[in-house]
């Protein structure tokens, strides 16, 4: 696996079951993942001579990230290592003006966009809607909520272009909240598809994840499955699909984001899920039979930890451990810096109120947003 | 963690979303858990200066098995080192006749049993009962069948006198079936009890368990679980104590084996208890709360996997997995070799015979015995 951060950490403790010999590639060997693998290569996933060293041997390549280039991941192809998902497949993660011309292509809903030139076209772009708020995005290179404007005017407009990437203009989508649509496609077809969750952003990075999204109609969700299930058959998508989506006012569900690794949206799956996505993930590019991706509680819910006032977690997992037995607790071994996601937690039960209580208390108490 | 098998293989696998720096000394690099962990030291455990070496900057030093001597032990105590279990309490575990004598002192049901001199006197032995069958044991090395001998008369108690190791005696009980109790006690006193379950063994060795225990009245249920708890707290046990019990055709318990470590009676609760005996273990040896230790299903069965005519598991996956998503498979990365146990296999739902048919359909088709 490219790439040492907690998703890598979290695959590989998947893969310890499985058997699986599982190598990493990480920038430094106190990164998330490189701390718990025995089978570390330490170096840079932009050079192709590491990425060479580093795939010698391996039966199959796969990513904790989407920033591996392009040419380099078909460069791997041709000295024979598969790579999952393949680069034809990952580029639609990587730049999202290639993503929103696909998704056009197959019909997949969007938000009304285009890749916009200056602050003048974003301006135009905007008049041919409702005008200003709209969204900005650079194609390349942004994550949670990095890469991403919410722009009221021409005079806002200008930052996005500063990088020199092409940006990509949004309708600001009036949405009721966040949905997840999460599969998972083995390279001879076979695909699974997890219940559709509720996302809850706080500041453009995602706070809680809840498994079913409450009160989502079952029509509504069988369209977002099927939906995700079409989309990894024709990106050809090898391993986990997140396929990010806006639950519109009236109705409708529109493709906001993809990513093709495990994702935030399915940590749930680890205590919630007969098979969790790390699991089903490499199953998938290992060309395994997939898991069952059906929950085992009735309502499972994630919350991430921030970075915060406690460098040190014992004095918190005391705490935490104590109030509740049952809660399932997920540190990524980083050092603890304001904002930065540190950990998650995972709760699960019958009562809705009950599993969001217990969930967001435990990730404030870690976080040290709560004192008790 | 001292030892290199699965069972810290699992741990360590169970301390990841924790957060833990795991530790591991290993006899070799191709031991089951070195092949997983990073931070590996390879020595010898019998050696001191390699044990203080190992223990140097770990907050807690625990096991993967009993076989670490016990002045060493004391030796790492003295040096400011927590020990968990600690020497008086592991002790037990590694000498059946000082386990013998302490759970005569504490009142425990035990077997019929008292150390022999000679195979004339475990023939005196088996004549103070109803004659023979009766078995022997040596007090230490012993597991998983080895140094324990069915013996039918004066002739056959030769054997186990032969490696100068004091021999003990014990009635050959008349049980219906084994099973396991199994606590977990962190160094301040706090316990869990996991449901009692049922052991099935084929030729000495652990086959199959199931939780809980089919048709156990509660009652016995209730005073296998209170002697367990019992036995933790009596001989002062921090970590996961394992006790094997026979249940008696009239209708008691009486303890067969203890062991202070995860345990093949436990693996179950990796997917059938909200915490795992790993997981537990981690937080008691480092005097954290515990974890809920109830099932999460109504049944939940074990079998383990044992090494037969694959030496390459890829294509039983394929069957395996295709045949039952719901599978849960754990291998250890060892070598297959006729009779070794390579890995175990866990299966949960509501209807037991279902549960066992899976179970036993997979660990046979792992280890070659069914084809399909």
């Amino acid at each position: 696996m490219v790439g040492g951060g907690q998703l890598a950490r979290m695959t590989h403790e998947a893969g310890i079951p499985l058997g699986i010999r599982f190598r990493l590639l990480s920038d430094t060997p106190q990164d998330s993942a490189a701390q718990v693998v025995s089978d570390v290569v330490i170096g840079d996933y932009r050079d192709l001579d590491t990425l060479r060293e580093f795939a010698r041997g391996c039966d199959v390549i796969t990513f904790d990230h989407e920033h591996v280039p392009t040419e380099h991941l078909r460069a791997l192809e041709a000295d024979g290592i598969p790579v999952r998902p393949g680069p034809d497949a990952l580029v639609h993660a990587q730049d999202k003006g290639v993503m929103r011309a696909k998704l056009d292509a197959i019909g997949a809903p969007c938000p009304r966009h285009r890749i916009v030139a200056d602050p003048a076209d974003a301006a135009a772009f905007a008049a041919e809607g409702g005008g200003f708020p709209i969204i900005l995005k650079t194609v390349r290179g942004g994550y949670d909520g990095k890469g991403v404007w919410f722009v009221r005017s021409e005079d806002e407009a200008r930052d996005p272009f500063l990088a020199g990437v092409p940006v990509l203009a949004e309708e600001k989508v009036d949405f009721v909240r966040e949905l997840a649509a999460n599969v998972v496609r083995s390279p001879h077809g076979q695909a699974v598809a997890y219940p559709v969750v509720e996302s809850r952003q706080v500041d453009g990075v995602c706070d809680t994840v809840i498994a079913p999204a409450p009160e989502l109609p079952a029509e509504l969700a069988g369209q977002a499955q099927e939906l995700a299930l079409r989309i990894a058959r024709e990106l050809d998508v090898v391993g986990h699909l997140a396929v990010e989506l806006f639950e519109t006012r009236d109705g409708r569900i529109l493709v906001n984001e993809l990513a093709m690794r495990p994702h935030n949206s399915g940590h749930w799956t680890q205590d919630g899920a007969v098979t969790s996505q790390f699991a089903n993930h490499l199953r998938a590019v290992l060309d395994l039979p997939l898991g069952d991706p059906r929950p085992r509680a009735r309502w499972t819910v994630m919350a991430n930890v921030l970075g915060g006032d406690y460098p040190d977690m014992y004095q918190a997992y005391l705490h935490c451990m104590a109030r509740d037995p049952q809660l399932k607790i997920h540190m990524y071994g980083k050092d603890v810096k304001p904002g930065r996601k540190v950990g998650h937690v995972n709760t699960y039960g019958d009562d809705l109120d009950d599993v969001l209580e217990r969930a967001a208390h435990a990730a404030g108490y870690l976080r040290g947003t709560i004192v008790e």
